[in-house]
C-alpha cells in the first residue's frame, strides 16, 4: 500500500497524504517507472486552466510546484490526479505485478497516490492539454495496478482508453445485474449516460449495450457532441440537455427512453448534476457517479429530499478485469474508436 | 418538487436553491407545519460549535442568521441540515402525504430543501446541543416525507429514531443480499459498523443483525462508547480504532470479524474514514457511507488506488419503509433503546 512512503501525514495512506517520498531506490516489492507523459484528471486540468485564464505557463508553472512540492500529482482543488505512461525501469524482485524491465505500461492507478519525480521541467509541455510529455520517475506499489500496453493500438488511443476504463467496467456490471434479475418478459433495461459522447461515457454507452440493455440514451450538452454521438450509433437516442438542469435533465432522459432509467451513469466533469441523475432514475433504479466532481451530500440529500428509491454507487475506478473489457470495447466497436480517435486529433 | 418556491438561482431543486420563498401560504399540493422543534444533523452542529468554540450565543445566532438569509436551515460550509417535529396546520387538498390537522408529525426530509421561518427568535435554545426548541413554520412538498409521531413512545426518542431511519433500512436491504446469495453452507455474512454506538450505528448494528448477519463488529473510537456498546449486546465483537487510521481501523475490524467485513457502514460524522473503510472490506464487499463528512473523491480514488473491488454506496436516506422499520427495531430490541436513552438523558 506504499505506507513507508508517506512522509506527511504519518499514517495515512498515499491518497490522502500530504506528502509522498519519491525517492528512486525501490522496495524489494516496488516498481520503478521511467515517465513519458502524464495524463492529467480532466477536472484537474481544467481546473487549473481556469484559474490561471487560460495561461499554459502559469498551468505548467503550478503543476511542476505541486509535483515537486508533494512528491506528487494531486491538484489541491479537486483532489484528483490522473495517470501515467513509461517504461519499466526496474522491478523489484517480489513485486506481485508481474511487470519486467523494458515492458512499456500505463498506471491504472490515480497519480494522486503515486510518487512521481518530474527532472525535465515539463519543457515539452505548453500547459494547455492534459497530456504532458514528460521526464522522470514514478513508483508502484505492491498492491497498485499497470497494464502493459497493447501492440495493436496506438499508445495515446490505449492511454485514453485505460485511464477511464473502470466506468464501462462498472457500467456492465451494474447493468448485467437488472438484465438478470429481469423477467425474460420483463420491459428491456433502460441506461442513460450524461455525458455520452465522452470518454468514459461513450464506452460506459457501448458496455451497456453489450450487457443487454434494451434502451440506452447518451445526454450531451452541445450540438457537435450530439451530431457525434449519432453518427457513432452507440446508443439509441441521442438527448441535448444541461446536466445541471435537474427538470431539463429528467425529462430529456424520460422522453428518449419513454420511461425513466434503470441505471444512470454521470460522466460529465462539472459540478451540480446529482439532482438531475437521481430525477432521471426509475424507483428501484441505480445511479453510477463518476464524475469527480461529485459532491457526496448533494447526492444523499438530494435523493432523499426528492423521496427517491435509488442506489447511489461512488465510482470505483477499480474493477477486476476492467482494462481488458475497456480495450475490448475499443477494438469491437467502431464508434467508440471513432469518438476517440477524433478527441486525440482534436488535443 | 416545490420547483415555484425556490428563489435563487431558478431551475435547481430546493436543496441546491441558495434562497427559499418560506411564505405561510400554501399551494394546493403543500402542507404547513406549526414547528415545535428543529434536530439539526449533527455534522452541522459539529462545525458551528467548534466554529464559534463552543459560545452558544454565537451558535444560536449564526443559525437565526443562517435561516432568515436563506429561508432554509442549511449549513453553508457542511451542506447538511437535519429535520424537525411540529403539528400539521394546514394541508393542502391535493397534498398526497395524507396528513390532517392537529397531527403531530416529523418531517423524514432534510431541512435542506424545506422552507422554514422563525418566529421567536430561537429564545428558548442556549446553541449548545443538536435539539433546537423553536417556534415558526415549515412548508412540506407533494413529494416530501413525514411520518405521524407515534403514541407509544417519547416524541424525543422518536425524533432521535427517524433522523437517522434510512441508515437501517438501506443496512438490512444490503445484508439481505448478502445473506440471500450466499449458498446455505457458505460462510457467514460479517458486518462492521464505523460508528456503531451512536444513533445510525446502534440501528444498524440492530438491522444487520435482524437481516441475517452471521457475525457484527461495532467500531467505537473510546473505552465509554466500548463499554456502553458491549453492554447493549447489539453486536458480536466490539472493537476500539481511531477511524481516520486506515490500517488501525481495517486491523479492528479483521481481528474481531476473523476476516474483512461483507458490509462496513460508516456512521460516523468525521472526516477521513473512507480509506479505512474500503480497507476493511472484503473483495467483492460493499461501503455504505451515511456521514456527510464523507468526501467523495476520497472515496473513490481510494479504492482505486487500493485495488479494492468493493461496491460504495452513498448512503440514501430514503427507503420505503424506512420509519416503520427503524421505530420496530428501538421497540423490539432493549439494547437500542438503552443507548437511544441515554444519549438522549446526557444531552
Amino acid at each position: 500500500m506504499g505506507l513507508h512512503r508517506v512522509v506527511e501525514p504519518a499514517g495515512v495512506l498515499p491518497q490522502a497524504a500530504w506528502r509522498l517520498d519519491a525517492r528512486p531506490e525501490i522496495a524489494a516489492n516496488e516498481v520503478r517507472i521511467r515517465v513519458e507523459r502524464l495524463n492529467l484528471d480532466a477536472a484537474s486540468f481544467r481546473q487549473l486552466f481556469d484559474k490561471h485564464g487560460g495561461d499554459g505557463a502559469a498551468v505548467r508553472a503550478e503543476v511542476l510546484e505541486i509535483i515537486s512540492t508533494r512528491g506528487k500529482m494531486q491538484n489541491p482543488v479537486t483532489g484528483s490526479g490522473g495517470m501515467l505512461i513509461g517504461t519499466v525501469e526496474e522491478a523489484g524482485r517480489r513485486s506481485p505485478l508481474g511487470l519486467k524491465s523494458g515492458e512499456r505500461v500505463a498506471t491504472l492507478v490515480s497519480l494522486t497516490l503515486t510518487p512521481l519525480v518530474v527532472t525535465d521541467g515539463l519543457a515539452r509541455w505548453d500547459g494547455r492539454s492534459e497530456q504532458v510529455p514528460c521526464d522522470g520517475w514514478a513508483i508502484l506499489f505492491a498492491r497498485s495496478v499497470a497494464a502493459v500496453l497493447p501492440q495493436d493500438l496506438d499508445p495515446q488511443l490505449s492511454l485514453a482508453v485505460l485511464d477511464v476504463c473502470g466506468a464501462p467496467a462498472l457500467t456492465a456490471r451494474v447493468v448485467s445485474r437488472y438484465v438478470a434479475e429481469r423477467a425474460v418478459d420483463g420491459p428491456p433495461v433502460t441506461v442513460a449516460v450524461i455525458g455520452g459522447a465522452g470518454k468514459s461515457g461513450s464506452l460506459s454507452l457501448a458496455a451497456a449495450r453489450q450487457a443487454g440493455a434494451g434502451r440506452t440514451v447518451g445526454v450531451v450538452p452541445v450540438a457537435a457532441e450530439r451530431d457525434a454521438l449519432t453518427a457513432a450509433r452507440l446508443c439509441d437516442a441521442v438527448a441535448m440537455a444541461d446536466a445541471r438542469d435537474p427538470v431539463a435533465l429528467s425529462t430529456a432522459v424520460t422522453s428518449a427512453l419513454g420511461v425513466p432509467a434503470d441505471v444512470t451513469v454521470v460522466c460529465v466533469d462539472v459540478p451540480g448534476c446529482e439532482h438531475g441523475a437521481v430525477l432521471a432514475t426509475a424507483d428501484g433504479g441505480t445511479v453510477i457517479f463518476f464524475s469527480m466532481a461529485t459532491s457526496f451530500s448533494a447526492a444523499a440529500l438530494g435523493a432523499e429530499g426528492l423521496a427517491a428509491d435509488v442506489t447511489m454507487l461512488v465510482g470505483n475506478g477499480y474493477v477486476p478485469g476492467h482494462a481488458e473489457l475497456a480495450l475490448g470495447l475499443l477494438r469491437a466497436d467502431p464508434g467508440v474508436r471513432g469518438l476517440f480517435e477524433a478527441r486525440l486529433a482534436a488535443d
